[in-house]
């Protein structure tokens, strides 16, 4: 058997074409704006009402007439206090009112003093010492200074995070409604897995190793807001797979797998895919990564069910769902935004060998501010991605010298 | 009344002095490695084998001994088949095996040629053209290369991530004893909240605005791997905050409130943890974010219960949340760590009025790599957080200039 050499793909190319592939799903739900982290927006937010509501104090102190205070010194008649939750009466010429933060301005005073640049007196009874002259304005949260009435705070689409969700509480958004979660149907495959609990590790028979990739994927999935089922290994063998995927389909937005989209002939799950429904196999332009495999399979009870299959080696699979399954899980919710910014940042590290691929290198921030490199950048060595808290996003063909910028992104940021 | 002006704090001092309290709870809980994402390991991970367990194949091909192939296109009698799982017998002189990725290296083999570099002949029959000449050990994966028998994976005190626990499941964990969740109750002070849905917009009374810290802080609290009893918002009068804080203690390690700190005459949360513990308030030398308060009250249960008082504007709460609460939550948890590194980068913006202290500006990454700051900065317009992706680290009396090095800190990493 001849197996033919496939074009590799780039990465910008394997990705544009997966999102053309991924509509955003059609259901939504509506929660507790308390339940929405992490969810996708399915609707604008748009403000009934200015935030805050009125100018407002940012300070325990007093409302003043800046005029009345012309010079450090001024005494004035405190004629009324105003907590906050309460509204004041006018302040009038040479008086003042004790204010407490977030408490309206009353109408006349144009100035905060400071509790502590006043001084309470004894005598005259109920009057205050200003020791500061006062700039118009000062301690003033302005009305609407947040959040103008009419104004869309956020827009459907976007990730909420909890500031996101107190912004929404902030115009009395109780409830939101979000996009549903994507229905996730996760299994392995290679008659070499074995799941850890089964069988101890002094007892593991020769060529078997333990299933890691469903623990990281199926994490994974979970962070990006996903419902996941998980089918367990499933064996090397063409009908068991068929079985399994064609049950999956009927309940499931995605299918996902790992392992056994390689061009080795004892993978089962390319034909099996193919016998269901359509498959392409990609060969990626990455390091880890190389391939992957995306198709889809009719659905008995709503359109299709999308199909993904990762590389078996875990740190290939780890990587590859980072930028490639995260965007396409992301855009399935509607989401507008995916993209982790990198931000370049100092190789304290040297990698002398350019590959031909584009190379995610497993690093992580030194005290020194800048990167080092995990020492054994093999696609078997999951250890890499836990002592690492990045990649570096290292062009095809560019080796790093110490002091060299490179673009990193971190793990926090994907894995969000 | 005159207040006292306090001594202001630096940040780095109160959290010192903030985790000098934060003494680990004793209490762990052993979850399937599948449900432990977030937690904090209670145990160190000790390997009992070797991953891989012994040199196995990182691609399909065929396994040969380097010596009979010293030109390309040699050709080898193909005399067995060792799919991932199985082992194969010796490969003797002259002879092959065809092997798949992840399959055992069978004794007499050096290396592994690729499928795509050899080619299969119809004559003579069985046989396989190499049409490179192979290195001893190309292809191989080598017995331990991550892992090796009786090393610590992960220490006591690490805090799970996916990838973690796909390292866990690959030495065969499918369990881990991790730190309990802390307890935490959460309150609201202030008489001029309201929460959404209670009353809509148009009808809010003047002087009232809705609450919003409470739910970024219990979205927060629960990314910490928190459980979380809301109380909701408890009235600005002694004897209900005292009731609050008093059946709170009981079955919590931590009670946490934002506002009613700051020297404000009008605050009942003080007095009342005051009469029923202890507590200190502080003044921290950091913008946003000033008053903060720490104390602990009896609990009946179990020891004490930790009390920590955030300021009431919004952002102010917020942050202060990421720089000293995250923390101390992390470290009941008994981690290790919990300081997301900064990472030096451009500002595109301009900062031209140092403050006397440490700011946190909010500010979002560009598509240029630089840094763009949101135009108000101010306390209580929570937008700031839900437009920025981070914030800069700013030295109390620092100003910016366009290009100038700050200091960032992505949110996804204060948020995990």
């Amino acid at each position: 058997m001849n197996a033919p050499r496939q074009p590799l793909k780039s990465l910008d190319d394997a990705l544009a074409e997966l999102l053309s592939h991924a509509a955003p799903l059609p259901q939504t739900e509506t929660l507790s704006t308390f339940d929405a982290d992490g969810r996708v927006l399915a609707q604008d937010l748009v403000s009934a009402l200015q935030v805050p509501p009125q100018d407002n104090s940012s300070m325990d102190g007093y409302a003043v007439r800046s005029a009345d205070v012309a010079e450090a010194g001024a005494v004035l008649q405190v004629t009324q206090r105003i907590p906050a939750g309460t509204s004041g009466a006018a302040v009038g010429a040479g008086t003042a009112a004790r204010i407490f933060t977030g408490a309206p301005v009353p109408p006349g005073a144009d100035a905060i003093v400071m509790q502590e640049d006043c001084e309470a007196l004894q005598q005259p009874a109920g009057a205050v010492r200003v020791n500061i002259v006062p700039q118009p304005g000062q301690w003033i949260r302005r009305s609407g200074e947040d959040v103008t009435r009419g104004a869309v705070v956020l827009q459907s689409g976007a990730r909420l995070t909890p500031a996101s969700l107190g912004l929404a509480a902030s115009i009395g958004l109780h409830e939101l409604k979000v996009a549903a979660r994507p229905r996730v149907a996760l299994f392995s495959t290679g008659d070499e897995l074995v799941m850890p609990g089964q069988v101890a590790p002094a007892d593991m028979p020769a060529g078997a190793i333990y299933n890691s990739n469903r623990f990281f994927l199926r994490a994974l999935l979970q962070r990006l807001g996903c419902e996941v089922t998980d089918m367990g290994i499933v064996p090397d063998q063409r009908e068991a797979t068929v079985q399994a995927l064609r049950n999956a389909a009927v309940s499931h937005d995605l299918i996902l797998t790992s392992g056994g989209v390689s061009v080795g002939e004892e993978d089962h799950v390319k034909p099996a895919v193919q016998s269901l429904g359509e498959l392409s196999l990609w060969q990626i332009a990455i390091k880890p990564g190389k391939p992957f495999a995306y198709g889809s399979i009719p659905g008995t009870a709503h359109g299709i069910c999308h199909f993904i299959g990762l590389p078996g080696n875990p740190v290939s699979s780890f990587i590859t769902f980072l930028v490639l399954v995260r965007p396409f899980l992301l855009r399935l919710q509607g989401a507008t935004q995916w993209q982790e910014a990198p931000v370049p940042m100092t190789a304290h590290f040297s990698w002398p060998r350019a590959d031909k691929r584009r190379e995610f290198l497993r690093v992580r921030r030194n005290a020194q501010g800048g990167l080092d490199l995990f020492p054994n950048q093999s696609s078997g060595v999951l250890t890499s991605a836990v002592w690492g808290d990045g990649i570096v996003d290292n062009p095809a063909g560019q080796t790093v010298a110490p002091g060299d910028t490179v673009q990193f992104i971190s793990f926090a940021g994907l894995l969000a």
